[in-house]
């Protein structure tokens, strides 16, 4: 039976993270709220009150009578499925670890242009986010991609990967993360990508993957644009925002 | 062999959701960074370039050779090895699933109080944060304790616990929230939780477990105090500051 994946149908969104690994496990998926009526029934999923193991939020995945929200615990679920995570235990959990941090890194992305809260536009928070966005960029950005860059030259089976010698989903998550930031900060971004060149290998080698080439180039890839949490105002990329005194 | 676990000195943070899993437990740890020169041990290992499994922050836990950081992934650790997880595959990561969704709580009430970033003291950003808050208290904590209720509510084996009949690392942890959030927020907390008896039933009865209780007395509760994560700024959880209107 193919698993169903809810997610917003206009964004890349934390639904990407869990795309890649169904796209690249070959996995049969419907993407939900993309369907006819979809998003309607997504919502309708959310709001129910009778829901012995109800998600949060989306994403979440229904496998059967199943249904996994949290980006990382999805991703834990599929990686044991789908040969994308390690057989060893301890490399598992940390395999789960890097996916954590990961998710953080992009929460943090997302504060960048919502610091007040999401209940606000970005146009009623600009000087809040220009000062959120200085830190990210100057002090975040570069500290997450020197922890990935670490983790890649300290791997005892060599920097390809992140955990062993084979693809896991924390590498697919990666990649992922890595393309949010230069579509939103493309400045300071590719700066730091110039100190963490395994980062930018790996970057580059995941984009070749076949199956991630296919999906990269197919209508299934939502094209990046400033609703989702990956959002490009250049303001916020930009050493000279006048903003980031507030 | 004793645990060891790595967290910043003076504050409970994310280290307390570790703590109560050990003391619930009855496992022998060391506090570390509580020891002699335990502060400096800490952060020589968080600066160490040549660990193949570095954590990115603290907290994090020494099982030996193994070293764990991200809470979650620790108590999923954890929950597995002290009987505190259940042990059906799926009600384990169902377990982990809300294990995530209060990691993301604990991230958001952080954000209360630093919007707009941690490079800034909360005395430069009071207008930032009175925005935030007002979103976290009025919207956030209801919606979060909701669905620990409808969770508590739908529960198969009973509203006791979160997941089946047995106490959960999500139990303890939902527990350290709630702690959390009436010392930060006491007024919009108790309101929350006079609409989610459950949590509150849940919350009163985690704090009378022998161990719990012993621990909550001891010399190892480090007080609440206006440096950790869940800090009282009376402002913050007031309907009539005026900074709100930022």
């Amino acid at each position: 039976m193919a698993y169903e994946l809810d997610y917003w149908p206009d964004i890349q969104g934390r639904g990407e993270f869990v795309r890649l690994v169904l796209e690249e496990a070959g996995a049969d998926y419907v993407d939900v709220a993309r369907e006819r009526d979809g998003e309607a029934r997504m919502l309708a999923l959310l709001a129910r009150e009778d829901i012995a193991t109800p998600p949060f939020a989306a994403p979440f995945l229904k496998d059967g009578d199943i249904i996994i929200g949290q980006t990382a615990a999805i991703l834990l679920y599929l990686g044991d499925r789908h040969g994308l995570a390690p057989r060893d235990a301890s490399l598992r959990l940390w395999t789960h670890q890097i996916q954590l941090t990961i998710a953080d890194l992009v929460s943090e992305a997302h504060e960048t242009h919502h610091p007040l809260g999401a209940d606000l536009s970005y146009e009623e928070q600009k000087d809040a986010a220009a000062r959120r966005a200085k830190s990210f960029r100057e002090t975040r950005i570069p500290k997450f991609l020197r922890w990935f860059e670490t983790i890649l030259a300290n791997n005892p089976r060599g920097d390809a990967c992140l955990v062993g010698d084979a693809v896991t989903t924390a590498d697919l998550s990666l990649f992922q993360a890595v393309e949010g930031l230069l579509y939103a900060f493309p400045t300071a971004t590719r700066a730091a990508l110039a100190e963490t060149s395994r980062v930018a290998r790996l970057h580059g080698a995941i984009a070749q993957r076949p199956r991630i080439r296919a999906h990269l180039t197919s209508g299934r890839r939502i094209a990046f644009n400033d609703y989702g949490i990956f959002r490009h105002y250049p303001e916020l990329d930009s050493r000279s925002n006048p903003r980031e005194r507030a």
